[in-house]
């Protein structure tokens, strides 16, 4: 290995190189554009020995996706200290980080296909999304959701995935600034349920308890504050409607 | 046609028929778990005839989903009169009316899969959102949207798939809850979005505007104040940090 020389690799070590190469070229064109002759030429061996290896272009595809899956999944990880708006934007930072670095890969898997699309790539998308409604819970430090805040979490969720197609989708918008609206998009999808539902409602009055003055979420309050003077200077009485 | 005796159909209408008779299957079960054969019953005729009208399953899959999708995106269509808020929650409804009736059939497309996901299908998804995000901005009288924009519109699409998806999982919130929820999130996002842009703050303000003190948002804008009060009661200052 330190020699330079070539040398046979064993099986499992071959199977992650072919993995490796695969998925460089996947974050540069769509899968479906890439042929097992590039990955068998970029990765120095014949076609027929990624076959052998490989049974078919699916199974290194579902390969590729699996350690994908389980890299983006490890990105969620972040430690229980600290304001949780902090948290969330570093998660999304290395969300991001992801998205940027798997590009095309991402935007085929995400938008489905006949080259992409199997029951086992669903499912393996479906357990990314599942670990990161998880580590939200696990932040909140809710184990029992209401049905509500399940659906907050989960449709979030799927808005942070949205949200990274669209920019991949021509990325005339910069990341930091996306990082930073998708944290608040999280306050403002619990706002909006809090303001009907009790649960909810003690959920965000304890998060917005913790967070400082310059973290994210009371920027956001200030900025809203400031852009619709009247909701602020309305005297808070209840059942009033305000104009 | 009056005698009630059966006729022999035409082309165009018996394939109008087993359209209908499928989306009627589909609305019950899982596109996959449909075969030619129930559907050939269903229609009262053989299955060979069904293959004779459509040559494969997918043909005539795909010949629902059109019918589905341009439905679909009729629904969308809403008078550019009155508040915006209501007019959100009326297209809301009707939403939520069309993903009741075609239930797993929904559920199944959104979610992708071998049988259902083609770059056919995909795209008359596409189209689908394509129809819903021009609806809006022709709602808020805006031509050519900033990317920030058209990022917050097609976004909240997403979410409003999202949320009828996870809805349709088992039904544990009511849906007229979830579609005043969306209209909530639409404001929502797009204030997330005006905090940091001009141009988006303008379009909220302006929306703001028109919206009567009872309706959708004057309701969720009275409701928040109450929730967090001290947002409300501290002076809008410029650049100021709320505690």
């Amino acid at each position: 290995m330190t020699t330079g020389v070539r040398r046979r690799m064993g099986v499992e070590e071959r199977k992650q190189q072919l993995i490796g190469v695969a998925l460089e070229l996947f974050s540069h064109r769509s899968p479906d554009e890439v042929s097992i002759d590039e990955i068998a030429a970029a990765a120095g061996i014949s076609r027929p020995l990624v076959y052998h290896y490989f049974p078919g272009k699916q199974s290194l595809y579902e390969a590729a996706l699996r350690r994908a899956a389980d890299e983006l999944a490890a990105r969620f990880v972040e430690p229980p200290r600290g304001p949780l708006g902090a948290r969330l934007l570093r998660v999304m930072g290395r969300f991001f980080d992801f998205v940027d670095e798997h590009g095309p890969g991402f935007a085929a898997l995400m938008r489905g296909g006949p080259a992409v699309g199997s029951s086992t790539t669903n499912a393996m998308i479906d357990e990314v999304r599942q670990a990161a409604y998880e580590q939200i819970l696990a932040h909140l430090k809710v184990e029992k959701p209401s049905a509500r805040l399940e659906l907050v979490v989960r449709s979030w969720v799927s808005l942070a995935e949205s949200t990274a197609l669209l920019w991949l989708d021509g990325r005339r918008v910069p990341r930091a600034e996306l990082e930073l609206q998708l944290v608040h998009d999280f306050a403002a999808l619990a706002a909006v349920s809090a303001a009907y539902d009790e649960e909810m409602a003690e959920i965000l009055v304890g998060l917005l308890a913790d967070e400082p003055a310059d973290g994210p979420f009371g920027d956001l309050v200030a900025r809203l504050v400031a852009l619709v003077p009247s909701a602020a200077a309305a005297p808070v009485v209840p059942d009033q409607r305000l104009r």
